[in-house]
């Protein structure tokens, strides 16, 4: 069944205000890698994951599960996967161009906010959904899906005053998968650590390109 | 060089308000099909592609093209090239399974909005960059990024009252890319029509999943 769809409209002023104001909120998010220990409420984080719930997906499978970690034991064994495998990442898998493609963010294996940050929000893809019969459902785009649903989520950290550094962490996948005992259709896309900035939390001194640079008008 | 980052810091009061405020209204989001031919201020638009550059990406490569095309003829050759990679997408290549998948949401290879929406946006993505030098510069997860990137772009175009549908425009890719005159590095990722719904807009009756079946919390 198909129903009517009215949404809000706001006149041209009100819409000139708000993308404005809503692009300068999302402009001054940055990927922050010093987290500060301190509590966020739970409820904020239930509210920000069902922002994410709302992205659109291919066919509307909603191909995604979003594991939010608190459990302290829990996250310092992600950290020991995650440091394992990415100090192989930099010594011999990465290659000398992408090391140093990555020195101007002076990033390392080291990710002490693995340990540090309230929450630890892995974001997997389900490759395949499980039908009541047994049988394997397609999830068209599920990779672009859970990458529009991720963007999403980022713009509610942001909008609730929380901090992430999106990180993809190459090869941890499986062991992820195994600690978090998800099972074999979901695949690890991202890893967001998930919190409040430390109080001497810096940030790589980046520009974003200009607007000319991002967009062609036909 | 890095620089402090101290963003807003809100009460937990006025968090958990604005994180339900903006899943309020992200869930008011719904894939629009029938959208009018009403023209959308251009400011608008600038300020929504300005935020989906705000994206995170990786290495900070910033890998993405929008092309904005409110041009009517271009329009329309857009939506020649559509329409005929679509009709042999449904009768022939996506197969039975994928049709019925499809079925619910009454799709098919009819898109009236691509001449009827005042703007659409095309997403590339750069699979590589191009140095001074000529030389190849690697675009990290492009993909994801790009993806990431639009899914901040939703949000926006939600935030200031306009609709779209997501699409990715299956075996369409390199004939826009000619049309629209981009280089060949970049690949097409997506396809948004953007304006206000048609007055008698509808949408697929469709539910969205629980917190309960997306998140998991350990
Ligand atoms: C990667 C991707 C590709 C999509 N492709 C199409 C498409 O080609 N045609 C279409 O009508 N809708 C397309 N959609 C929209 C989905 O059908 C829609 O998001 C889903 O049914 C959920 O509905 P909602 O967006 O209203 O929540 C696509 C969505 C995504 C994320
Ligand atoms: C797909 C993807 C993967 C990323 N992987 C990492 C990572 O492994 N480690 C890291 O510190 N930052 C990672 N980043 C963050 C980027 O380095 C960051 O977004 C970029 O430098 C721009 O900075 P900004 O987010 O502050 O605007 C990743 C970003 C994206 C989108």
């Amino acid at each position: 069944a198909h129903v009517p769809y009215s949404p809000p409209r706001y006149p041209e002023e009100t819409m000139l205000q708000r993308s404005k104001e809503f692009y300068t909120l999302m402009n001054q998010r940055r990927s922050v890698r010093f987290i500060s220990p301190e509590p966020v409420p739970r409820g904020v984080i239930d509210n920000i994951v069902l922002t994410a719930g709302t992205a659109p997906s291919g066919a509307h499978t909603e191909p995604w599960t979003f594991v939010v970690v608190s459990e302290p034991e829990t996250k310092h064994q992600i950290r020991l996967i995650v440091e394992k495998e990415e100090e192989v990442n930099y010594r011999q898998r990465m290659g000398d161009k992408w090391v140093s493609d990555l020195a101007r963010l002076r990033t390392n294996w080291i990710k002490e906010y693995l340990d540090v940050a309230p929450y630890l929000i892995l974001i997997f893809k389900q490759t395949c959904g499980i039908l009541p019969n047994g049988k394997k459902k397609t999830h068209y785009y599920n990779e672009i899906s859970v990458s529009i649903s991720c963007g999403m989520l980022l713009a509610a950290l942001q909008n609730a005053g929380l901090v992430t550094v999106t990180t993809t962490p190459l090869n941890c996948g499986p062991q992820l998968r195994l600690l978090l005992k998800r099972p074999v259709n979901e695949k690890l896309l991202m890893l967001l650590p998930v919190g409040y900035p430390a109080a001497d939390a810096t940030v790589p001194d980046l520009k974003r390109k200009h607007l000319d640079d991002i967009m062609v008008h036909i």
